[in-house]
This record gives structure tokens, C-alpha cells and sequence, in this order.
């Protein structure tokens, strides 16, 4: 069993009867709707900038480019699971983020998304505004430095 | 616009990006999940019998014979929505619930969903048990009764 | 068990595992999904009208206003089901649908469906356009007239 | 924009409302969705054994341990669709597929899914059963072999 990190931006769920399939446990399609659903409530609660604002009125999309997950162990109907992202690389038009699910010390999943700014209008990319680059800043994980003094 | 009722178990819950159209409304099966989210919820935190302990451990499942949903407003990406449930009826193997979702004050989607018990190994349907039949009477709305001195 | 009518416009799907529910059977809210999906191949390939013409070009929503399901028997994980739907009744801004869904000449499910046109930049409804209104029609099941010679 | 490669088993698919967002392309969870409709299909037409025999008989699963997706072009609804599969590995307990989708000559999706086969009961690993091994076989893409007589 892999370690559970910790993340920047945490969220618990439920395993809801909505989520699970015909073998009792979350169908895997349905932990990328509760990925899109944590990054949904990191646009609002985390950066201060919620879907609705963004996509409404500022017509900014944030559609994923990239997506690889890793299914550790099944989540059963009625579990409690952690999910958490960190950002772990802000580019020009682009942000990598990191994620992992966890219940009860066990890692479930994990995995890795590279979402891009569009005009949705256009559907083309963009640069990251200004106001959404300093906040994903917030949530890059501390890099390690070593004291001063090692030899 | 039909005024908002107020029902016996309630929950506020976010309109997600996962829930809305095309359109930017919410997809209407999406509601029905909504309502199953809803009685989930009820099932668990109101009656005391979390889903997994009906289905998995006791084999007993709730599945829907009958749903009457009307709606009045559109909610959009980004609305709060208060979704509430209260039992209207009890029968010998079934009950009624019905469903209200209002946002500010008015009413977007209101419903009457008819469940029965079943046994979910032969999908045949039950008698209700008896520890859920009292506890659906918790839930059932007081009827009005006049003062006895009314002329 | 109640009889399995006809209808103007009918599809036979799969129940796939994305339809299906812990106790292996269709999810109530996938049965509405699939509702919604015959309607759209009945707009496009009955009606001559695709969603993506309406909804894109258009700007024409059919949103549903009033839902009334009821489920007769289960339908499992690797059925072939046949879902169908006759025009019912056609109004100023609204029309009806009557859908059934039957599996080997057994009713698993019936509904009827109110939906209302409307303007996708206003979500205010709308008169029924005149070249939908003709299609509307014939799709309505013949009424019954009686010989003229009848006594 | 990346070349459009054949797959050993192919399937077009209309991009429904139901597989949309508010940005009106196809919402990424339900790409899974689609591929795992795809391996569905695969399974029964391609390899012989629908999953209604596999998992409700047989009692034997095939969950997804690994996913990697890339997102290459948006997807519009009304857009027809082909998604292909090809088996990329064989090996003793799990199998990895390649898939692909576009549409007139474009690319707008490509993945790589390891699939493990489990006893439903247990939720535990097994070897892969021999009539889905050689059934497997006949999906892997041929290989390149060079004519015997090149220098």
C-alpha cells in the first residue's frame, strides 16, 4: 500500500449509491466527476474565483489536456474518502495539478491533471490571468530547502 | 411562482459544473440524482440506516415504482439549492415522500416519488421492517388539528 | 403485468454498465437519461431538427416542465430494452410525449413527458416554430374515427 | 494536430446533450463513460463474452487500475465520433488497451487503460482465464516483420 500525502486543498466525501456500480464500488468515471468536483470547489474556495464567475462571466473554461490516474485500491458504497489537490507546476496557459484519495490511511487513487485556459468562446487557450496565476501560487507545495549550515 | 414549502429534512447542496447542459442549467436527470443524493442522506442521517448498512449488510433495497416531478424555475451553475424531502404516506410494503427545491425563496422543482422495500436478492418486494416504519413516522408532517373550542 | 403498446418513434438500446446501480440493475435517473437521448434521435432523425441544429444554430431549448414515470419491472445489466414515444397532445408552447420502455413483450417502464420550447438566451418560452409544429403532428397516434355509416 | 490511428475494434458514437457541459463539448468524465461503453461492446461483439455473462455469471470483474488520457481537440455536441481500442499487452493477471477517438481525420482523444481481471466476491486478482486469454490475442495489433530477404 502506497503512503497517503497530504495535500493543499482537501475535501471529504461520501461514497454515494450515485457513484457505485454493479460490483458495489465507485465506478471509475465517477472519480473524475469527484476530481472536476474538487477542482471546482478549489476555483471557488481556494483561489476565491467559483465556475460560475469564471465561466459565466468572465467566459474562462479550464478544460483538462491531460489526465493520468492510478487506481490503488476499491472505494466501497458508504465509505468516507479524502480527496485533496496541490498545484504542482503553473506554466504560461496551462497548470499541473496533483491529486490523491484516501480513507482511513489508505491511498485509493491517485492522479495527475494538466488543465489549460480557453476563451470559451473560442475554445482557444490563454494566458492564465494575472488575478488566478498569484492564487495558484498559493497552492504549490513548499519546496524543501536545507539549513544554511550543511555541510 | 408557487410559494416554498418547507419540508421535514433538507439539505443545501451546490449547482456543479458535473450537474449542468448545455444549456447551463441543470440536466434534469441530474435533479433525479439530486432527489436520490437527497433521500440517501435522509436515509442515513434522519432514519439511522445508512445505505450500505441496508444494502450490503441487511440485502434490502428501495428502488423508486412511481416519480411525479414538475419544473417551475431553472437553476443555473453556481445557485445554492435547498432540497428537502417529507414522508406523506406509509403503506404495508411502500411510502411517498415529497420533494421540494427552492433557491432564495422560490420553488424550481417540486416532486412525489413512490418507494418500495425489496429484497434484494430476489427483487421481490417486503414488508416494510419495523424499525423503518417507526422511524418514517418521524418524518411524516403533523396534520393540522383544529383548538377543540373553535365555534 | 400490464400490456406493451407501440409508439410513433422507438429505439432498442443495451443496458450497459454505466446504467446500472449496486444491486445491478438501471439507476432510476439513467432511465430519464435515456429518455432524453431517444428524444434527441427523435428530433433528428424523426422530427428532421438535431439538437446540435436547434440548441447551436437555433438557440431553441426543449426543456421538460412536468415528468411522470412509473416503473413496472427491473430491467438488468445485458438487456436489450426498447424504449419508444408517441406525440400526445400539441399546444401553443408546450407538447407532450407518452414514452414506454418493454423487453421480451414486458412493460418495464412508462412516462409522460411535458416539454416547452424556449429561448436559450432568456429560458422564456416560446411559440412552437411552425416547421416543428407540422413535424409534431405526425408523430401523434391516429384517433380512432368511426365509419360514417355507423347507426 | 496528431494523426488519426486504426484500432482492432471500432465503434461511432453521436456526441449526445447528455455527454455535454455548460461549454457545450463533451464533459471529460464522460470520454470514460464512452470508453468503457467501448470495452463493453468489445468484450460482448469483439471477444464473445458480454459482461452481463462475465460479471453476473462468471463473477469476474475487470476494473481499471491505470488510466492515461489526452485531450487533444474539443468534441461539439451533434459530432459523430469514432472511438477504437486496440490490446496493446498481455500479461498474467492484467491488460493494457490503447484507444482512440476522432472524427473527420482528426484526433480528439487518446488513451492508455490497464485493466486487471478480479473475482467479484473478493475484489481480488486473478489470472486471466484461458478462453479471454487467446480472445485477447486476437485484438493485439500485428506486429512488423520485416521480409526475409532485406539485406
Amino acid at each position: 500500500m502506497a503512503a497517503a500525502a497530504s495535500y493543499a486543498f482537501e475535501r471529504t466525501r461520501l461514497v454515494r449509491f450515485a457513484h457505485c456500480d454493479a460490483a458495489g464500488i465507485i465506478f471509475f468515471p465517477q472519480y473524475l466527476v469527484l476530481i472536476n468536483d474538487l477542482v471546482e470547489d478549489w476555483l471557488g474556495e481556494g483561489l476565491g474565483v467559483p465556475n460560475a464567475e469564471l465561466i459565466l462571466r468572465r467566459r474562462i473554461g479550464t478544460p483538462t489536456v491531460s489526465l493520468q490516474c492510478d487506481f490503488h485500491a476499491v472505494s466501497h458504497l458508504g465509505d468516507r474518502i479524502t480527496l485533496g489537490l496541490s498545484v504542482e507546476r503553473v506554466g504560461a496557459k496551462s497548470f499541473t495539478l496533483r491529486h490523491g484519495c484516501r480513507a482511513g490511511g489508505e491511498l485509493r487513487m491517485s492522479a495527475r491533471q494538466v488543465l489549460v485556459f480557453t476563451d470559451l468562446d473560442t475554445h482557444g487557450s490563454i494566458e492564465i490571468p494575472q488575478d488566478l496565476r498569484r492564487a495558484l501560487h498559493r497552492f504549490t507545495p513548499p519546496r524543501f530547502t536545507p539549513p544554511e549550515d550543511t555541510p
